[in-house]
């Protein structure tokens, strides 16, 4: 089922983030207290930061006071009304310890639906389902690919659609394309339009977008057909599509994953996003990033989408007068509003 | 185990090819019969042209004179010392018809290890895995795409590899890509050169490329680093490295994997497989053939590759001057080492 329909938005929520929170490696977990549409967070579990407050840890003052505590006793304690218990980081080595196996059978028990963006699927597992049987509760692994008769190779029904679509695409990973997106859907909503979007990894996914699927573990067959679909789906009930991007189409690690995003969705724009600083790829040490010049001939060599915008890490006034497109930073007050009227200005 | 590795090449084999011999769904087994080198093929099984020799139904005077039967037991009769049986067709609907069981049960009988194409997994059925053990023989299954531990994400190593590695791609899918690669790689052998091959598609592992896997069915994420690989493998124990490629870069649905492959392999030179007639893509409605020159743009802006010759299904002399760039068809008896030598003269 899929998490969208799943819940009534905002289910009370506990975010597991152990040891991560607030960190690059607790990312999920940071999102779903930040921006989760899905979710409204009551607690966060981290032992290292316990007694404080999420927007402590987070340093951000448009974070709803969220208290993390240390374990999901007190978390459940802390919110008692909880109806989902949401998995935002992975434990070290990628085995469940064994605290974990107690603390989420725990939330079970107390009639949390489990939301795990784990490697491995809880729901693979019989013992796993046997428990959320016991307790009347759900298992949501967020990761898990689509397979069976729900996946199709593409065949190019996304461009019969009416509504606009806009991809974020990037000069590397862990860039903000997923920020990006969200906040270019907030803003379309704000200015009255009527707005979707579709996530391609879990962040987006428990953050609470229409549609999504964790598409690197798609089979490479398959990719582009499942954003076809995904595009379809949310543009069936919308007029104005944000679809979240993934890696850079000059990244030789992922840049299939991303060839598939531009051909899937077919986007009549694309708001570019670039981090001005980085020069080497983030994990990746041979690869160096090939900058967006270099990405908009790509995009323009694969596809007709306009680049609109950049989003950029920089300045928007600097970053703009460099590579002559209109550039905005989403995390300046106005960046979402200034990329959403350059984007609009493209259509 | 690698296909490769587990036989002795050349294996007697039977070839199931039923009601699919010599026609374009038939082409897994086709290429079995015609080219491969890991498999002797003694007889095929299609009762729909039984009596005939495979060069009658195939229409090629340099193919075997292999009788086409009617059943596995005809077959086995016609080759009693045969140790493999290959299943070259995927049977319609995709579900194994009970005829087929038999006879697969009885080619194991008789000592065969089965080969198989098919999109379900025989080794993945414990009924199937038990009558292998019964019989003592082994099943493959070229489509299982490797996993866990067999496949990690991208990282650049196949940048250090000394020998030369060369891509065939296309304008289209089923234009000739792994016939190109093949062709150049018994070129290169001819021509003295230490030449291996990676095939990224089920015939190619079957026709006995070096390494290969069926790369379409890889999770996203992974398949240029299954690619790179691959080529790291074949490059240890060779010093010419011909790769098939799939699909193109502007085919919208399985775009991701033609570049996962250019990222992955990182060649030095590219050979562009074209149909020169062709305007809509294969099976695909909605989907035109975007052309030699825009493939060469996407293939430039992508990657440092030399787009070094075309292999055409037209006329050599007239599409090198159309596209200004070495031509050849490999069905002309001195196509293969022309398009080799193109490529020499390009490293």
């Amino acid at each position: 089922m899929n998490l969208h329909d799943a819940f009534d938005a905002p289910a009370p929520a506990v975010v597991l983030a152990e040891g991560k929170f607030g960190t690059p490696e607790g990312k999920t977990a940071n999102g779903v207290v930040m921006h989760s549409e899905l979710f409204d967070s009551q607690a966060v579990v981290d032992s290292t930061a316990a007694g404080q407050s999420a927007s402590d840890v987070l340093n951000r003052d448009d974070v709803p006071d969220v208290p993390v505590v240390a374990s999901v006793e007190d978390a459940l304690e802390a919110a008692p009304n909880a109806e989902a218990l949401v998995i935002g980081v992975a434990p070290a080595g990628g085995k469940l310890p064994e605290e974990w196996v107690e603390d989420i059978k725990e939330a079970m028990r107390a009639g949390c639906d489990v939301v795990s963006g784990l490697h491995t699927f809880l729901s693979a597992d019989c013992q796993w389902a046997d428990i959320a049987d016991e307790f009347g509760v759900q298992l949501f692994d967020v990761r898990k690919p689509p397979e069976g008769d729900d996946v199709r190779v593409g065949d190019g029904r996304v461009d019969d659609v009416d509504a606009d679509v806009i991809l974020t695409l990037g000069t590397d990973c862990a860039v903000g394309k997923r920020t990006t997106a969200f906040e270019l859907y907030r803003a379309a909503r704000d200015a009255g339009l009527d707005a979707g979007w579709v996530a391609t990894g879990q962040t987006g996914l428990m953050v609470g977008a229409h549609r999504g699927v964790v598409i690197d573990r798609v089979p490479a067959d398959f990719t582009a057909g499942v954003v076809e679909d995904l595009v379809c789906d949310v543009a069936a009930d919308h007029d104005f599509v944000v679809v979240e991007g993934q890696a850079a189409l000059t990244h030789r690690a992922y840049s299939g994953v991303t060839l598939s995003l531009l051909h899937g969705a077919n986007p009549d724009a694309v708001v570019l996003v670039d981090d001005p600083n980085r020069t080497g790829r983030a994990d990746f040490e041979r690869f160096s990033v090939a900058g967006v010049e270099a990405e908009i001939e790509a995009i323009g060599a694969l596809s007709d989408a306009t680049v609109a915008a950049l989003s950029t890490w920089g300045d928007g006034e600097t970053e703009a007068e460099k590579h002559g497109l209109p550039a905005a930073n989403v995390y300046d007050e106005d960046g979402p509003s200034e990329l959403l009227e350059a984007v609009r200005e493209s259509l």
